[in-house]
């Protein structure tokens, strides 16, 4: 079988390719050839020399989507994306990769499949932006999409086109929209959300993190292993379960800072706590309560996606995946 | 002020330009400049000679789009579609017109914008097919959008780009989603919801109209006159009592076709009741049995949006409208 992975670059590419060279049998079925595409070179693996070959694209430009397609892969994993900032600056480009260049990866299917029967599973990495304020306590499963960025348009507009092509068995698409990823490996970065995983993963390492919001201020979360699992979960899910409607929040984890920092203090102790440096920014603290704080993602669940319970359970996996096991 | 109707050789389209013609102030402002669109030449009532002129457009063509914008119309109703059916079996048509075509309008007016500041009213005709079943009892204004054809689809992301549009500032849109227009003037036509109206409209007449579902089935109704006051309502709004969400369900009447018939014997006596030949047919009741029931459009009355709340009603409407305001 083959699989591509169309943003293999970015944070959550790179863990489903590290997940797939650890454990090849991971999707179920054996990869015999391994497309990893995005804007810049994907990185290969050790393990996956002889399977993966790493290709550059430009979304933006249609025929190379359909040159990703004419080979015909089994599984495509879609998670590549102009950024929330940047598609919220410019306008264009957000919308010539987020929506036109899923479009062409979708249109390029679809004339496959005019061509000799193609029907791939297609893995789309959606986002919790296609939600929009005021929210109810908890978003439940047939809350509206009233998106508040361009970003979170696109991504609403890529699920329905997705539903619709899965429905004309075009080929056999799922959605998911994935809680913020906490914590997230590497360094700090501009990302409005960025402070969530700065303020445990520097500390933990020893390194001074600021925290620019409350400690009251709640929101949605899973480690980038759930976000993996859920992935590989939804390439191998049958979906004869999931009927018309293709676009699944993702379970996650409400939590407030505050029980991150509690979480952290059981882990760290006293002295990771006091690496946290409160600097209130009300620019920050804006952008965070216009976002979602819960939601009820019972579908999801009944279909079998797990994530996180409590954020012991985050740092750990953190602490498992990135840190060698235990702390310095 | 200009307008421009696009979409003006339609049933909506033709009601829209005859109410502009007997009551020129209805918009709040003067018209000094209507231009009738269409892919095949709207008619312009003699009223309006010296202000309307009739263009034939391919929405399908983006270079027409921005034709129609190069002259800056003020308010701008978009009511042009392929229709439900015909998006269905023509993929690819659909796709060209209900959402390359919209998009194509609306990059239009943003060019336009870039150019010197430019800020139109732009009112949407969407659709109830934006929703897919199962549905609650009663369809409320959060309720998701899982749109169960491609039509569906197109006017769902068509929906989302207005209203991020809009939130960028680049026009300021209305989408309306439009109840089943009951009594349909014309002759009976082959769309599967067509009975709803032929079993009035040719009794009315003393014509036959065949049944084909039972009288127990439930839909949403309003009359050609309340889609009319949609719109003119639409175009005078105060938006900034919307905020972001720009697409509203509009009010309309939830009711069976065993009250339909009611309300003809109210209308017609019994002699009218005779008319209708009951013929079940299966693929119809099928078809129709996906649709939805019922909604609480409490938004758009809040916002003005009036429709009418039984069928002795609507049946007046259609005499006083179609029929000379008396029966024959």
């Amino acid at each position: 079988m083959h699989v591509l992975v169309i943003g293999a670059a970015g944070m959550v590419g790179r863990k489903l390719v590290e997940r797939i060279a650890s454990d090849p049998g991971v999707l179920g079925f054996e990869i015999d050839r391994l497309t990893l595409a995005d804007a810049v070179a994907p990185e290969v693996p050790e393990a996956l020399l002889e399977t993966a070959a790493a290709v550059i694209v430009d979304l933006a430009d249609p025929k190379e989507a359909a040159k990703l397609i004419d080979v015909r892969p089994d599984v495509i994993f879609h998670l590549a994306a102009v950024v929330s900032g940047e598609a919220e600056t410019d306008f264009e480009k957000g919308y010539a990769v987020n929506l036109d260049g899923s479009r062409a990866l979708f249109e390029a299917i679809r004339h496959q499949g005019m061509q000799e029967p193609y029907h791939p599973r297609v893995v789309f990495a959606s986002s919790v932006a296609v939600f929009g304020e005021p929210f109810p306590e908890k978003i439940g499963d047939t809350f509206f999409n009233t998106p508040l960025t361009s970003y979170g348009t696109q991504k609403a507009i890529t699920e329905l086109l997705l539903a619709d092509y899965s429905r004309k068995g075009i080929f056999d698409g799922l959605g998911l929209r994935l809680p913020t990823i906490c914590v997230r490996p590497g360094k700090p970065n501009k990302a409005a959300s960025g402070f969530f995983s700065n303020i445990l993963r520097e500390p933990l390492s020893g390194i001074e993190a600021v925290l620019p919001v409350d400690e009251s201020v709640r929101h949605w979360f899973a480690s980038p292993r759930s976000a993996v699992g859920f992935l590989v979960h939804a390439a191998r899910l049958d979906t004869s379960k999931v009927g018309p409607r293709r676009n699944l929040t993702m379970p996650g984890l409400s939590a407030t800072v505050g029980e991150e920092i509690e979480a952290l203090r059981r882990a760290g102790g006293e002295k990771a706590v006091k690496l946290i440096r409160r600097e209130p920014d009300a620019a920050i603290r804006k952008i965070v309560s216009g976002w979602a704080t819960d939601f009820d993602a019972q579908r999801a669940a009944d279909l079998g996606f797990r994530a996180e319970t409590d954020f012991d359970e985050i740092i750990r996996i953190h602490i498992e995946d990135e840190l060698g096991g235990t702390l310095a």
